[in-house]
Formats: structure tokens, C-alpha cells, sequence
């Protein structure tokens, strides 16, 4: 099952993509046309947590080594938003990426999850960009809160896709666009550390909620955007994540 | 006024210290023994924000210089417990420090907010504890994920204080006690970057929610705990935030 959040007629409805494009279905068989909503983040997560530095590619991309431990950060909920919502550049920022980004769903409370039954407390996936401005990273290893923290810099969806859709979360090609040209392409089988890793470590330290999300790190190919650019992240049997790059304008 | 949060007849309520000790009147006027209730933080964040090295002294006592940026880390929402709650004390860990601090709460939604209008936006004062793993630090500037993010890493409380009942935040003397010896003595008008000067950075970047909290630093005085131990946190005028340390039993 794959659905959405969204906002319509003034309040939020949890739809599914009807059989002809373009349109959702609501709880009570409603149609929404995409274009007349507003797209939340598929789901509403207490914590979301992210990987720098997952793909080796990605890592020689910058000539770093790839981390001794997973690489956590976390990404604050004031960047959390929905497919179609703005990103804001800051402004005066030199070097902003996007990041495409398999973004792992949890299912229930967990904590302690051994690898080896880490798939079991996955609800699903969506697509994540997890944007950065480079201009303030510093150490790749650990990048701070105001690379990673501004505003709408954690675009999330467009839909929930359940587990059971998803046979191999590691077999996926990941691709970004900007303004239509193919920018970045990667494959989840190329993960440092892989999703059943990734829940035992944070699980071995924190309770991790339903809907909590992970992301897994990016593919090699991240390259500046500016206002004015639209993204395009793309995730095998997933969907596609759109996103305007808007100027900031207080 | 102070205010708690706190379960009892199994749900929440908010109230406030009767004038004799030790009891809590809630929005009803009834009586609570504080001794029967289970405190919670007395506020709600959306977001955790936390400073490393913003006291001189502290730094000095890593032999660390200080930090060229206000060093931000986030306290995630696993970590958030009230008065009185245990902190768990992870297995294996060699180092675990308290560290007494002064949590300003933001009154409103808030973006942007320059350094000279910054107060307008303070609801109140509380006390935290930000509990570290000594051992997972690494960069002191950039502490992960893992050193401040345990299960139980952030009590807050016992009140909210609002900001009327503080006429200077930057008169305060903070101390840390455990086991009732005193461990750590500090006073915030030693902080390297005063709270304005904080709201602006932060806002600078990132939408600061009503409730939303900055931990402001430690001074110096640091010192390991370990199973058993009670920790007491005092801050002038705020009161006292207990903890006692327990054994991680999974």
C-alpha cells in the first residue's frame, strides 16, 4: 500500500494514488486532484535521524574515508516537509546539495533490535533529500546542526510505501534530477552499512518510535542547486520527490 | 508563577507548589503529594537545542579552546524525562558526566529574531541535565549523536519558571551535587555567548516553536557518576532537578 498526508479543504487527509494519475483518493473514497493539495511528510515522526557518509562512492567523492562507526546526525522537525513544498536557499550560502536518500519507516517502538529481526519493526519506505549547506559542514564525519538544520531542508514523500511492496530495500536505483537532467544515480545495494545494521546500532542506544525515520545516506552525484531550480529525487517502486528551490525572501 | 507537569490518577495535569513543601496543586485547586506524582518536563518541545563549550572554564578543563561558532548540538526526544525519573546508566560506559545547566523556553513561534528583541521571545527558565558519554565524545565541539542521545540523557525541570520571576538570567549560580557533595559550582554570567545573542543564531537559521528549549552550557566541574548515585541539580531561583542513576536492566 502506498499513501499520502495531505491537506485539503482545510484540513488533513490520509489518501492513496487513484488508477488514473494525478489524483488521490482519500480515507472515505473522496478524489483530490495532487495539484489542489498540499503534501505533508507521509508520515509524523518524533525523530528523524540520518547517515553521513554511507555510500564509499560518496565518501571518495569528497576524499574522505568512510566512517569507523555510523556517521549519525539528526535533522530537527523544522525541516521536515511535504513533496511540492518549497526549499528555502538561505541566503548568501555558497554550496547547497540535495541528497537523495532511501528513508527508512519504523513501525513500533524498538529498542535493542538485533540485526538479525530489524526488518521486522520496518513499517516502509519513502524518498528523503536531505539537504546541506556545504559552506558549513566543516567535518564531514559530524556536520552540525546549521549545515544540516535550516528550514525545509528535510523534504520527505512523496508517499508511505509498505514493507511488504518493497521486496529488496537494497536493490534500488536512486536517481536526483535538477530541472529535468539526470545529476545523481546510485543503488541501495552499495550502502556501507545496510538497514538491519543501522536499526541494531541506534536501537542499542535510543528508543526509536513508530514513524521514526532513518535515512540511509547518498550516492555519489551531489552537486549545487540554486533558486529557481526544480529537484527531482526518484527511488525504484517508490516515486518521485519534487521539490522547488525558492529564494529567501523574510 | 512555576508550574510542573505531572501524571497521577493516571493522567496529566499541570499545577503549581503549595505553600507548605513538598505538595502540588493542580488547575483544580487539588492537593498532590510530590512524592505520589510522576514529574514530567514541564514543558512540551518540538526541538532540543544544546551548546558544547559556553563557558570558558569548562573548556579549560578539556584543555579545549573555545568555539569560533555558538557549537550547537540536539538533544533528542528519547533523552527528555522529568524530576525524579532515573537515568540510565549505560552498560559498559567508562565516563558518564552530569551537567547542570540553564534551559531557556521559547514563548512563540519565532524566526529571525535579532539579539535586542530576543527576551520578547523567552516564556521561562527551567534546569536541565545534560548527560554525556565521556566516551563516545571524540570532537568536543561536535559531540555525536551517541554521547548525548542516550535514553534518558536529558531531565528537565522540576518547573517551568516563567521569565517575570528572573529578573536577570545571567545572575544565577548554578551548582551539581551528588550524593549530596557538592560537584560543580558555576554562576551564568560566565556564559561565553549570552541567551540574545543564542535566540539570534539559532532563529538565524531555523523556526524556534513555542516550548522549544536551548540548553545554555555547563561551567566547570564536571565529574563521572555511576550507578546508585542521586544527582541534584540547583539553579537559583529555579529550584532543584533530581535524578537518581540506575543499572541498565533490559
Amino acid at each position: 500500500m502506498r499513501t499520502a498526508r495531505f491537506l485539503a479543504d482545510g484540513r488533513e487527509h490520509r489518501g492513496s494514488p487513484a488508477e488514473d494519475g494525478g489524483v488521490l483518493l482519500d480515507e472515505d473514497g473522496r478524489r483530490y486532484l495532487e495539484a489542489d493539495v498540499t503534501f505533508l511528510p507521509p508520515i509524523r515522526p518524533r525523530t528523524v535521524l540520518a547517515l553521513a557518509l554511507n555510500y564509499a562512492e560518496h565518501a571518495e567523492e569528497f576524499e574522505m574515508k568512510t566512517p569507523e562507526a555510523p556517521a549519525l546526525f539528526l535533522k530537527p522537525p523544522n525541516t521536515w516537509i511535504g513533496h511540492r513544498q518549497p526549499v528555502v536557499y538561505p541566503k548568501g550560502a555558497e554550496y547547497v546539495h540535495y541528497e537523495c536518500e532511501l528513508a527508512v519507516v519504523i513501525s513500533r517502538r524498538a529498542r535493542r533490535v538485533p540485526a538479525t529481526d530489524a526488518m521486522a519493526v520496518v513499517k516502509g519506505y519513502t524518498i528523503a533529500n536531505d539537504l546541506v549547506v556545504r559552506d558549513f559542514v566543516g567535518d564531514f564525519y559530524r556536520p552540525p546542526v546549521k549545515a544540516k538544520g535550516f528550514d525545509t531542508f528535510c523534504p520527505l514523500g512523496p508517499w508511505l510505501v509498505t514493507a511488504d511492496e518493497v521486496p529488496d530495500p537494497h536493490d534500488l536505483e536512486l536517481r536526483a534530477y535538477v530541472n529535468g537532467e539526470l545529476r545523481q544515480k546510485g543503488h541501495t545495494g552499495a550502502m556501507l552499512r545496510r538497514i538491519p545494521e543501522l536499526i541494531e546500532h541506534i536501537s542499542g542506544f535510543m528508543t526509536l518510535d513508530e514513524d521514526d525515520v532513518i535515512l540511509t545516506g547518498t550516492p555519489k552525484g551531489v552537486s549545487p542547486i540554486h533558486p529557481g531550480d526544480e529537484m527531482r529525487m526518484e527511488i525504484d517502486g517508490l516515486g518521485a520527490l519534487e521539490n522547488p528551490v525558492v529564494e529567501d525572501r523574510p
